[in-house]
């Protein structure tokens, strides 16, 4: 899926076999995410893509979409990517990320596609390319490089 | 106003007389502005805040806001920061931000606090804080460093 | 070259016919890589891997080649990997840099692998990967997202 | 110190009666320090300066110091910074760090002044600003936002 960097699946082994309902149902508790729209398009061990159709209600100065809803989303794919690796009870948190806007972004919706690069027992290195679909054309707007820590008792957030 | 940072006023003096009234202008065309509820708290020569207030419509899986949410603000604050120093018929772009969470966004309302670090011909770098307040307390949530480029004809964009 | 982040030769077409003797003679000036013992280890159009040696002349405080060598050869084979596509007459010039460490710099030799992700005008993005190597293992140990931009008259910056 | 920034003294307790000690004893082991010829400038809790003069043998291209000087000596004053808030026993390395270059590195000596902005107990967010000196002028050069991670058992990193 990921034309521009080629980023391919790395073989992870999750650390939770139930890590597919454990992502959903979070990613279900973000309400920024149903607020903008996202849905996830796809998710295995270590990758998670976000799909975000292009609303006018979400956009820069000029009618594209602001930077950060594009870095909304690319920091939950990110994120669930990181936790789509996590042992049980764990619960995690972006540290930081950086993102560079490529192209403004323009279309009718977009995807976040997000990967582990290095999975850790603390801290997991992510990287994210979000893409602007238009028909069948994939053009890269954004990338972005995070870092995920994972911390146990997941309701100590609460 | 920026007490943990402590960045101060530059003394900057704009290019464009009437910067005030370009700046309000655009940051009422920011749709995504509207939908978070920002308003812009302050505005000077080289340092824009903006005010978030909480909502459950925009948060992570704990009830934070998410810091998608964050970003946005601190981003369009340092874009408006180093807008407010820039020529008349010009326009501005984020070129990347780094953001680091120092601490949940947790908070009735926040303040994205932007400012212009150095001023350039094309290409202007700003540092943002966030801070979360509650009563009279004000924390630091997260720090932006980004960089912003300016470009001329501003409907070149449209 | 790139195994863990997939990255391949984009078929870009380089502005310059003499890209490769432009990037030679940039890199034979920079003092720093002369220091370091760094040298080109591949040169195409959008890519440039720089290989160096371990040297404990380089350390942090545990014998580990310090970040900061490491993130000069990666900055270099990013600002090379840009400069390789940017046209007659020009220079470019390290904007910012991210650089992720994904595990201590251990091993007898690194490869700095530099790619092109968006050329541009002005603006070029370009990401990078470390790689520790040891006999025929390849660890990946960093990764940067850097900001170079072309400029003209390259006798400007001297 | 941090005039462009007015970063002040944060009122920091070390955790470490001795962190003067520690911190100087690890500096001292920076084989990369001493090739660069940096020594500590100022050392307080959570505030470390590093001073670095010019070198022809460390530059870019065009006779400036390489962004990757620049960046080492940021890299390790932010480090120290942390390391001087930081509990006996344990170390820190750096997990991640952005830079941007604000203009040439041109001068005779250079300053880094790394802050503590958010310690904690596993990661500590500092920011560094570096300024060029040229007799009593002192000019931004580039600013550095880090995270940094303390671990335990120091000689676990050897």
């Amino acid at each position: 899926m990921l034309d521009n960097l080629g980023v391919h699946a790395a073989g992870f082994v999750p650390a939770n076999p139930a890590y597919e309902a454990v992502v959903r149902e979070s990613f279900a508790r973000q309400s920024l995410m149903a607020t903008l729209g996202a849905s996830i398009a796809h998710l295995s061990p270590g990758e998670v893509h976000l799909r975000l159709p292009y609303s006018p209600a979400f956009c820069q100065q000029n009618g594209y979409l602001h930077a950060g809803a594009i870095a909304s989303v690319a920091d939950s794919a990110n994120g669930y990517a990181a936790f789509s690796l996590a042992p049980p009870d764990t619960d995690v948190l972006a540290v930081e990320f950086k993102i560079n806007l490529l192209a403004p972004a323009r279309g009718a919706e977009f995807l976040a596609c997000g990967r582990v690069l290095r999975p850790g027992r603390t801290l997991t290195v992510c990287l994210a390319e979000v893409l602007a679909i238009a028909g069948t054309e994939r053009r890269p707007i954004a990338t972005m490089l995070s870092t995920v820590i994972v911390r146990p008792n997941p309701r100590g957030f609460t």
